[in-house]
Protein backbone atom coordinates (compact mmCIF):
# COMPACT_ATOMS: atom_id res chain seq x y z
CA UNK A 1 0.00 0.00 0.00
CA UNK A 2 1.69 3.54 -0.51
CA UNK A 3 0.56 6.79 1.73
CA UNK A 4 1.25 9.50 -0.18
CA UNK A 5 1.04 13.82 0.26
CA UNK A 6 2.77 15.64 3.56
CA UNK A 7 0.15 15.42 5.92
CA UNK A 8 -0.52 11.83 5.24
CA UNK A 9 2.89 11.03 5.75
CA UNK A 10 2.88 13.13 8.63
CA UNK A 11 0.28 11.05 10.44
CA UNK A 12 1.39 7.85 8.91
CA UNK A 13 4.41 7.66 11.40
CA UNK A 14 2.62 8.06 14.13
CA UNK A 15 1.20 5.22 13.86
CA UNK A 16 2.58 1.36 14.34
CA UNK A 17 2.14 0.81 10.66
CA UNK A 18 4.63 -1.49 9.19
CA UNK A 19 6.65 1.51 6.72
CA UNK A 20 8.88 -0.42 4.24
CA UNK A 21 10.73 2.89 2.98
CA UNK A 22 9.60 6.84 2.33
CA UNK A 23 10.13 8.16 -1.02
CA UNK A 24 11.15 12.01 -0.61
CA UNK A 25 11.50 14.06 -3.66
CA UNK A 26 15.31 15.33 -4.25
CA UNK A 27 15.59 19.13 -4.04
CA UNK A 28 12.86 20.04 -1.26
CA UNK A 29 14.00 23.32 0.28
CA UNK A 30 10.88 24.32 2.03
CA UNK A 31 10.56 25.21 5.59
CA UNK A 32 7.42 22.57 5.63
CA UNK A 33 9.06 19.82 4.04
CA UNK A 34 12.40 19.90 5.54
CA UNK A 35 10.85 19.79 9.19
CA UNK A 36 8.63 16.31 7.54
CA UNK A 37 12.34 15.27 6.49
CA UNK A 38 13.95 15.59 10.39
CA UNK A 39 10.63 13.59 11.65
CA UNK A 40 10.46 10.74 9.30
CA UNK A 41 14.49 10.31 9.84
CA UNK A 42 13.67 10.41 14.26
CA UNK A 43 11.11 8.08 13.96
CA UNK A 44 13.68 5.98 12.80
CA UNK A 45 12.54 5.39 8.87
CA UNK A 46 14.80 4.96 5.78
CA UNK A 47 14.34 7.83 3.31
CA UNK A 48 15.11 7.49 -0.09
CA UNK A 49 15.43 10.75 -2.10
CA UNK A 50 15.06 10.29 -5.88
CA UNK A 51 13.54 12.95 -8.71
CA UNK A 52 10.38 14.41 -9.36
CA UNK A 53 9.52 12.16 -12.14
CA UNK A 54 10.54 9.15 -10.35
CA UNK A 55 7.62 10.00 -8.01
CA UNK A 56 5.16 11.11 -10.15
CA UNK A 57 5.27 7.61 -11.29
CA UNK A 58 4.93 5.89 -8.30
CA UNK A 59 2.10 8.25 -7.26
CA UNK A 60 -1.63 6.89 -7.35
CA UNK A 61 -3.30 9.74 -7.21
CA UNK A 62 -0.62 12.05 -8.47
CA UNK A 63 -0.93 14.42 -5.39
CA UNK A 64 2.02 13.33 -3.53
CA UNK A 65 3.85 17.06 -2.54
CA UNK A 66 7.28 15.20 -2.90
CA UNK A 67 6.84 12.34 -0.16
CA UNK A 68 5.66 8.95 -0.90
CA UNK A 69 5.57 6.41 1.75
CA UNK A 70 5.25 2.36 1.12
CA UNK A 71 3.52 0.58 3.97
CA UNK A 72 3.75 -2.82 4.95
CA UNK A 73 0.42 -4.81 4.72
CA UNK A 74 2.01 -7.49 6.66
CA UNK A 75 0.12 -8.77 9.49
CA UNK A 76 1.84 -8.98 12.98
CA UNK A 77 0.85 -11.84 15.38
CA UNK A 78 0.29 -10.87 19.01
CA UNK A 79 3.21 -12.15 21.27
CA UNK A 80 0.60 -12.98 24.48
CA UNK A 81 -1.12 -14.98 21.67
CA UNK A 82 1.86 -16.76 20.58
CA UNK A 83 2.78 -17.51 24.35
CA UNK A 84 -1.09 -18.91 25.05
CA UNK A 85 -1.23 -20.87 22.10
CA UNK A 86 2.58 -22.61 23.51
CA UNK A 87 0.91 -22.98 27.05
CA UNK A 88 1.42 -26.83 28.47
CA UNK A 89 3.13 -28.23 25.86
CA UNK A 90 7.18 -28.49 23.76
CA UNK A 91 7.29 -25.64 22.06
CA UNK A 92 10.64 -23.91 20.09
CA UNK A 93 11.18 -19.96 19.69
CA UNK A 94 12.97 -17.53 17.78
CA UNK A 95 14.20 -14.10 18.87
CA UNK A 96 15.57 -11.74 16.18
CA UNK A 97 17.65 -8.63 18.52
CA UNK A 98 19.26 -6.63 15.40
CA UNK A 99 18.73 -8.64 12.27
CA UNK A 100 18.92 -5.55 10.16
CA UNK A 101 19.37 -7.14 6.15
CA UNK A 102 16.12 -7.90 4.80
CA UNK A 103 17.86 -11.11 3.00
CA UNK A 104 18.63 -12.60 6.52
CA UNK A 105 15.41 -11.98 8.14
CA UNK A 106 13.71 -13.47 5.06
CA UNK A 107 16.11 -16.63 4.80
CA UNK A 108 15.46 -17.00 9.07
CA UNK A 109 11.66 -16.66 8.48
CA UNK A 110 12.02 -19.63 5.87
CA UNK A 111 14.37 -21.32 8.06
CA UNK A 112 11.60 -21.18 11.00
CA UNK A 113 8.69 -22.32 8.43
CA UNK A 114 10.50 -25.11 7.49
CA UNK A 115 11.19 -26.25 10.89
CA UNK A 116 7.81 -25.56 12.21
CA UNK A 117 8.90 -23.55 14.95
CA UNK A 118 6.49 -21.97 16.96
CA UNK A 119 6.60 -18.42 16.34
CA UNK A 120 9.48 -15.64 15.28
CA UNK A 121 9.29 -12.54 17.97
CA UNK A 122 11.55 -9.84 16.35
CA UNK A 123 12.50 -6.58 18.17
CA UNK A 124 11.91 -3.15 16.94
CA UNK A 125 15.34 -1.78 17.47
CA UNK A 126 17.24 -1.93 15.00
CA UNK A 127 15.48 -4.69 13.26
CA UNK A 128 14.57 -5.03 9.65
CA UNK A 129 10.41 -5.71 8.89
CA UNK A 130 8.57 -7.85 7.22
CA UNK A 131 8.21 -5.92 3.77
CA UNK A 132 7.48 -7.12 0.31
CA UNK A 133 11.45 -7.60 -0.06
CA UNK A 134 11.82 -10.20 3.04
CA UNK A 135 8.66 -11.84 2.05
CA UNK A 136 9.75 -12.75 -1.38
CA UNK A 137 13.13 -14.07 0.26
CA UNK A 138 11.34 -16.18 2.71
CA UNK A 139 9.32 -17.81 -0.39
CA UNK A 140 6.21 -16.49 1.56
CA UNK A 141 6.99 -18.69 4.54
CA UNK A 142 6.18 -15.45 6.19
CA UNK A 143 2.50 -15.86 5.98
CA UNK A 144 2.86 -19.66 7.48
CA UNK A 145 4.79 -19.00 10.68
CA UNK A 146 3.77 -16.28 13.47
CA UNK A 147 5.40 -13.47 13.66
CA UNK A 148 5.52 -10.52 16.63
CA UNK A 149 7.20 -7.42 17.31
CA UNK A 150 8.09 -6.17 20.36
CA UNK A 151 9.90 -2.88 21.20
CA UNK A 152 12.04 -4.48 24.07
CA UNK A 153 14.06 -7.71 23.29
CA UNK A 154 14.85 -8.07 26.87
CA UNK A 155 11.19 -7.63 28.43
CA UNK A 156 10.66 -10.81 25.76
CA UNK A 157 13.32 -12.76 27.00
CA UNK A 158 11.80 -12.04 30.75
CA UNK A 159 8.16 -13.18 29.76
CA UNK A 160 9.49 -16.27 27.64
CA UNK A 161 11.38 -17.27 30.98
CA UNK A 162 8.73 -16.94 33.12
CA UNK A 163 6.36 -19.07 31.15
CA UNK A 164 8.88 -21.80 31.58
CA UNK A 165 10.87 -21.50 28.71
CA UNK A 166 14.77 -21.74 28.33
CA UNK A 167 16.08 -18.90 26.64
CA UNK A 168 19.77 -19.41 24.69
CA UNK A 169 21.48 -17.04 22.75
CA UNK A 170 23.48 -18.26 19.82
CA UNK A 171 26.85 -16.87 19.56
CA UNK A 172 30.22 -16.82 19.47
CA UNK A 173 32.13 -17.83 22.80
CA UNK A 174 29.39 -19.90 24.83
CA UNK A 175 29.49 -24.05 24.82
CA UNK A 176 29.53 -26.37 22.57
CA UNK A 177 25.75 -26.42 20.73
CA UNK A 178 26.05 -30.00 20.14
CA UNK A 179 26.80 -30.30 23.95
CA UNK A 180 23.57 -28.49 25.10
CA UNK A 181 20.36 -29.77 25.57
CA UNK A 182 18.07 -28.33 23.25
CA UNK A 183 14.97 -29.91 24.18
CA UNK A 184 11.63 -29.21 25.89
CA UNK A 185 10.19 -25.53 26.09
CA UNK A 186 13.52 -23.00 24.43
CA UNK A 187 13.51 -20.01 22.54
CA UNK A 188 17.20 -18.87 20.83
CA UNK A 189 18.07 -15.78 20.53
CA UNK A 190 19.70 -14.44 16.54
CA UNK A 191 21.59 -11.35 17.23
CA UNK A 192 22.82 -9.09 14.59
CA UNK A 193 24.65 -9.30 11.62
CA UNK A 194 27.74 -7.05 13.06
CA UNK A 195 26.97 -6.34 16.46
CA UNK A 196 25.71 -10.08 17.71
CA UNK A 197 23.32 -10.22 20.93
CA UNK A 198 23.00 -6.69 22.73
CA UNK A 199 25.35 -7.26 26.19
CA UNK A 200 22.35 -6.82 28.18
CA UNK A 201 20.19 -9.49 26.62
CA UNK A 202 22.75 -12.03 26.61
CA UNK A 203 23.37 -11.63 30.52
CA UNK A 204 19.26 -12.35 30.41
CA UNK A 205 19.47 -15.68 28.63
CA UNK A 206 20.26 -18.83 30.67
CA UNK A 207 22.92 -19.89 28.58
CA UNK A 208 25.13 -18.68 25.10
CA UNK A 209 25.41 -21.75 22.72
CA UNK A 210 27.91 -21.71 19.94
CA UNK A 211 28.58 -23.32 16.65
CA UNK A 212 32.43 -24.56 16.81
CA UNK A 213 34.77 -22.78 13.39
CA UNK A 214 37.20 -24.59 12.62
CA UNK A 215 38.74 -21.83 9.75
CA UNK A 216 40.26 -18.23 9.20
CA UNK A 217 36.28 -16.62 9.15
CA UNK A 218 35.23 -16.16 12.84
CA UNK A 219 31.68 -16.25 12.27
CA UNK A 220 28.61 -18.31 9.66
CA UNK A 221 25.89 -15.72 8.34
CA UNK A 222 23.07 -15.17 10.59
CA UNK A 223 20.53 -17.07 8.76
CA UNK A 224 23.02 -20.21 7.97
CA UNK A 225 24.04 -20.12 11.91
CA UNK A 226 20.25 -19.32 12.85
CA UNK A 227 19.57 -22.83 10.46
CA UNK A 228 22.30 -24.86 12.12
CA UNK A 229 21.13 -24.09 15.51
CA UNK A 230 17.35 -24.72 14.72
CA UNK A 231 17.87 -28.30 12.79
CA UNK A 232 20.01 -29.72 15.53
CA UNK A 233 17.62 -28.83 17.89
CA UNK A 234 15.09 -30.81 15.99
CA UNK A 235 17.57 -33.74 15.64
CA UNK A 236 17.72 -33.76 19.17
CA UNK A 237 13.38 -33.52 19.82
CA UNK A 238 13.50 -35.99 17.48
CA UNK A 239 11.06 -33.82 15.16
CA UNK B 1 40.97 -6.80 -14.08
CA UNK B 2 39.12 -5.17 -17.24
CA UNK B 3 39.77 -5.94 -21.47
CA UNK B 4 38.56 -3.57 -23.31
CA UNK B 5 38.47 -3.30 -27.16
CA UNK B 6 36.79 -6.12 -29.54
CA UNK B 7 39.95 -8.02 -30.14
CA UNK B 8 40.89 -8.64 -27.27
CA UNK B 9 37.34 -9.25 -25.76
CA UNK B 10 36.97 -11.76 -29.21
CA UNK B 11 40.61 -13.70 -27.44
CA UNK B 12 40.14 -13.27 -24.28
CA UNK B 13 35.95 -15.17 -24.55
CA UNK B 14 38.02 -18.17 -26.15
CA UNK B 15 40.23 -18.46 -22.63
CA UNK B 16 39.49 -20.33 -19.55
CA UNK B 17 39.78 -16.95 -17.66
CA UNK B 18 36.39 -16.17 -15.71
CA UNK B 19 34.38 -13.18 -17.11
CA UNK B 20 32.58 -11.75 -14.35
CA UNK B 21 30.71 -9.67 -17.13
CA UNK B 22 31.16 -8.36 -20.52
CA UNK B 23 29.61 -4.32 -20.48
CA UNK B 24 28.77 -3.37 -24.25
CA UNK B 25 27.84 -0.03 -25.16
CA UNK B 26 23.84 0.77 -26.42
CA UNK B 27 23.09 1.06 -29.83
CA UNK B 28 26.18 -0.43 -32.20
CA UNK B 29 24.65 -1.37 -35.08
CA UNK B 30 27.87 -2.71 -37.23
CA UNK B 31 27.71 -6.23 -38.37
CA UNK B 32 31.50 -6.43 -36.24
CA UNK B 33 29.48 -5.59 -33.28
CA UNK B 34 26.53 -7.47 -33.89
CA UNK B 35 28.88 -10.46 -34.80
CA UNK B 36 30.79 -10.34 -31.42
CA UNK B 37 27.63 -10.02 -29.25
CA UNK B 38 26.51 -13.07 -30.30
CA UNK B 39 29.74 -15.18 -29.94
CA UNK B 40 30.06 -13.93 -26.10
CA UNK B 41 26.55 -14.88 -25.64
CA UNK B 42 27.35 -18.10 -27.56
CA UNK B 43 30.55 -18.57 -25.00
CA UNK B 44 27.50 -18.28 -22.31
CA UNK B 45 28.86 -14.96 -20.81
CA UNK B 46 26.76 -12.79 -19.45
CA UNK B 47 26.50 -9.12 -21.53
CA UNK B 48 25.20 -5.77 -19.58
CA UNK B 49 24.52 -3.23 -22.00
CA UNK B 50 25.48 0.66 -21.01
CA UNK B 51 25.63 3.81 -22.84
CA UNK B 52 28.62 4.76 -24.09
CA UNK B 53 29.46 7.40 -20.93
CA UNK B 54 28.90 4.29 -18.69
CA UNK B 55 32.39 2.63 -20.74
CA UNK B 56 34.27 5.84 -20.93
CA UNK B 57 34.35 6.21 -17.50
CA UNK B 58 35.13 2.30 -16.98
CA UNK B 59 37.98 2.36 -19.61
CA UNK B 60 41.51 2.22 -18.27
CA UNK B 61 42.97 3.40 -21.81
CA UNK B 62 39.71 4.57 -23.42
CA UNK B 63 40.02 2.56 -26.53
CA UNK B 64 36.70 0.04 -25.61
CA UNK B 65 35.32 0.59 -29.33
CA UNK B 66 31.57 -0.35 -26.78
CA UNK B 67 33.23 -3.63 -25.30
CA UNK B 68 34.85 -4.19 -21.93
CA UNK B 69 35.07 -7.33 -19.83
CA UNK B 70 35.84 -7.37 -16.45
CA UNK B 71 37.98 -10.55 -15.55
CA UNK B 72 38.59 -12.42 -11.94
CA UNK B 73 41.88 -12.74 -10.73
CA UNK B 74 40.32 -15.57 -8.66
CA UNK B 75 42.80 -18.55 -8.64
CA UNK B 76 41.35 -21.52 -8.90
CA UNK B 77 42.98 -24.66 -7.33
CA UNK B 78 43.76 -27.85 -9.13
CA UNK B 79 41.37 -30.65 -8.67
CA UNK B 80 43.66 -33.32 -9.13
CA UNK B 81 46.03 -32.04 -6.67
CA UNK B 82 42.90 -31.43 -3.86
CA UNK B 83 42.49 -34.94 -3.99
CA UNK B 84 46.16 -35.78 -4.13
CA UNK B 85 46.00 -33.72 -0.54
CA UNK B 86 43.39 -35.78 1.19
CA UNK B 87 44.78 -39.10 -0.03
CA UNK B 88 45.37 -41.42 3.23
CA UNK B 89 42.68 -39.41 5.81
CA UNK B 90 39.21 -38.71 6.43
CA UNK B 91 38.21 -35.91 4.49
CA UNK B 92 35.54 -33.95 3.35
CA UNK B 93 34.49 -32.18 -0.18
CA UNK B 94 31.46 -30.26 -1.56
CA UNK B 95 30.76 -30.15 -4.97
CA UNK B 96 28.28 -27.57 -6.52
CA UNK B 97 26.11 -28.42 -9.24
CA UNK B 98 24.60 -25.20 -10.87
CA UNK B 99 24.48 -22.72 -8.09
CA UNK B 100 23.83 -19.75 -10.04
CA UNK B 101 23.30 -16.82 -7.36
CA UNK B 102 26.39 -15.68 -6.62
CA UNK B 103 24.73 -14.43 -2.76
CA UNK B 104 24.72 -18.64 -2.62
CA UNK B 105 27.64 -19.27 -3.83
CA UNK B 106 29.16 -16.80 -1.46
CA UNK B 107 27.31 -17.55 1.29
CA UNK B 108 28.20 -21.34 0.79
CA UNK B 109 32.09 -20.81 0.88
CA UNK B 110 31.96 -18.84 3.87
CA UNK B 111 29.93 -21.88 5.12
CA UNK B 112 32.66 -24.40 3.91
CA UNK B 113 35.55 -22.44 4.73
CA UNK B 114 34.08 -21.92 8.99
CA UNK B 115 33.44 -25.53 8.80
CA UNK B 116 37.46 -26.75 7.26
CA UNK B 117 36.16 -28.53 4.44
CA UNK B 118 39.27 -29.72 2.03
CA UNK B 119 37.94 -28.33 -0.81
CA UNK B 120 34.66 -27.04 -3.50
CA UNK B 121 34.68 -28.26 -6.61
CA UNK B 122 32.23 -25.99 -8.88
CA UNK B 123 30.56 -27.54 -12.63
CA UNK B 124 30.93 -25.27 -14.79
CA UNK B 125 27.33 -24.96 -16.42
CA UNK B 126 24.94 -22.89 -15.90
CA UNK B 127 26.94 -21.83 -12.16
CA UNK B 128 28.43 -18.69 -10.80
CA UNK B 129 32.08 -18.51 -11.00
CA UNK B 130 34.18 -16.50 -7.82
CA UNK B 131 33.55 -13.10 -8.87
CA UNK B 132 34.73 -9.97 -6.55
CA UNK B 133 30.82 -10.12 -5.34
CA UNK B 134 31.29 -13.74 -4.40
CA UNK B 135 34.84 -13.03 -2.74
CA UNK B 136 33.00 -10.40 -0.53
CA UNK B 137 29.65 -12.33 0.36
CA UNK B 138 32.28 -15.26 1.19
CA UNK B 139 33.59 -12.79 3.53
CA UNK B 140 37.05 -13.35 2.05
CA UNK B 141 36.40 -17.36 2.66
CA UNK B 142 37.30 -17.82 -0.99
CA UNK B 143 41.01 -16.90 -0.10
CA UNK B 144 41.19 -19.63 2.61
CA UNK B 145 39.47 -22.82 1.03
CA UNK B 146 40.75 -24.69 -2.12
CA UNK B 147 38.31 -24.07 -4.72
CA UNK B 148 38.28 -26.35 -8.19
CA UNK B 149 36.13 -25.46 -11.43
CA UNK B 150 35.70 -28.66 -13.51
CA UNK B 151 33.55 -28.74 -16.83
CA UNK B 152 32.04 -31.80 -15.84
CA UNK B 153 30.37 -32.65 -12.14
CA UNK B 154 29.65 -36.53 -12.67
CA UNK B 155 33.52 -37.07 -14.03
CA UNK B 156 34.02 -35.19 -10.56
CA UNK B 157 32.07 -37.77 -8.83
CA UNK B 158 33.59 -40.85 -10.34
CA UNK B 159 36.90 -38.93 -9.79
CA UNK B 160 35.85 -38.82 -6.28
CA UNK B 161 34.42 -42.54 -5.63
CA UNK B 162 37.61 -43.82 -7.40
CA UNK B 163 39.49 -42.48 -4.22
CA UNK B 164 37.12 -44.38 -2.33
CA UNK B 165 35.28 -41.12 -1.09
CA UNK B 166 31.46 -41.57 -0.71
CA UNK B 167 28.97 -39.23 -2.30
CA UNK B 168 26.26 -37.80 -0.92
CA UNK B 169 23.44 -35.84 -3.03
CA UNK B 170 22.00 -33.14 -0.67
CA UNK B 171 17.82 -33.03 -2.32
CA UNK B 172 14.53 -33.68 -1.14
CA UNK B 173 13.09 -37.31 -1.07
CA UNK B 174 16.25 -39.15 0.44
CA UNK B 175 17.22 -40.93 3.63
CA UNK B 176 17.20 -38.79 7.05
CA UNK B 177 20.78 -37.07 7.34
CA UNK B 178 20.91 -37.75 10.91
CA UNK B 179 20.08 -41.31 10.09
CA UNK B 180 23.03 -41.21 7.50
CA UNK B 181 27.03 -42.18 8.81
CA UNK B 182 28.76 -38.91 7.31
CA UNK B 183 32.06 -40.04 8.76
CA UNK B 184 35.12 -40.90 6.98
CA UNK B 185 35.84 -39.93 3.43
CA UNK B 186 33.13 -37.99 2.14
CA UNK B 187 31.95 -35.52 -0.39
CA UNK B 188 28.13 -33.90 -0.02
CA UNK B 189 26.76 -32.16 -3.52
CA UNK B 190 24.33 -29.53 -3.23
CA UNK B 191 22.15 -29.05 -6.32
CA UNK B 192 21.27 -25.41 -8.02
CA UNK B 193 18.28 -23.00 -6.61
CA UNK B 194 15.50 -24.20 -9.06
CA UNK B 195 16.50 -26.99 -10.56
CA UNK B 196 18.19 -28.80 -7.88
CA UNK B 197 20.88 -31.65 -8.70
CA UNK B 198 20.97 -32.79 -12.15
CA UNK B 199 19.08 -36.13 -13.02
CA UNK B 200 21.66 -37.99 -14.35
CA UNK B 201 24.21 -36.39 -11.27
CA UNK B 202 21.55 -37.91 -8.58
CA UNK B 203 22.20 -41.49 -9.79
CA UNK B 204 25.78 -41.49 -10.07
CA UNK B 205 26.00 -40.67 -6.16
CA UNK B 206 26.44 -43.35 -3.56
CA UNK B 207 23.09 -41.96 -1.60
CA UNK B 208 20.46 -39.02 -1.22
CA UNK B 209 20.41 -37.84 2.02
CA UNK B 210 17.61 -35.06 2.98
CA UNK B 211 16.70 -32.62 5.31
CA UNK B 212 13.00 -33.41 6.59
CA UNK B 213 11.02 -30.30 6.54
CA UNK B 214 8.21 -29.83 8.93
CA UNK B 215 6.43 -26.83 7.31
CA UNK B 216 4.43 -25.60 4.10
CA UNK B 217 7.59 -24.46 2.23
CA UNK B 218 9.56 -27.46 1.12
CA UNK B 219 12.84 -26.42 0.85
CA UNK B 220 15.52 -24.59 2.36
CA UNK B 221 17.56 -21.70 0.82
CA UNK B 222 20.93 -23.86 -0.55
CA UNK B 223 23.18 -22.28 1.53
CA UNK B 224 21.46 -22.71 4.60
CA UNK B 225 20.56 -26.45 3.62
CA UNK B 226 24.45 -26.96 3.10
CA UNK B 227 25.17 -25.09 6.60
CA UNK B 228 22.64 -27.80 8.32
CA UNK B 229 24.28 -30.58 6.61
CA UNK B 230 27.81 -29.95 6.66
CA UNK B 231 27.69 -29.15 10.51
CA UNK B 232 25.66 -32.29 11.31
CA UNK B 233 28.40 -34.06 9.28
CA UNK B 234 31.03 -32.47 11.71
CA UNK B 235 29.12 -33.34 14.56
CA UNK B 236 29.07 -36.98 13.78
CA UNK B 237 32.67 -36.68 13.10
CA UNK B 238 33.49 -35.38 16.33
CA UNK B 239 35.33 -32.07 15.31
Amino acid sequence: MIIEGKNAVRELIKTQKTIDKVLVQNGLRDGQSKELVSEIKQAGYKISFADKSVLDKQSRGGRHQGFIAFVSDYEYADFDQMIENARGRDCFFLVLDGIEDPHNLGSIIRVAECAGIDGIVIGKHRSASVTDTVMRISEGGANHVAIARETNVNDVIEALKAENIWVYGLELGGNDLYKTDLKGRIAIVIGGEDTGINRLTKEKCDGIVTVKMHGKINSLNASVACGVAVFEALRQRGE
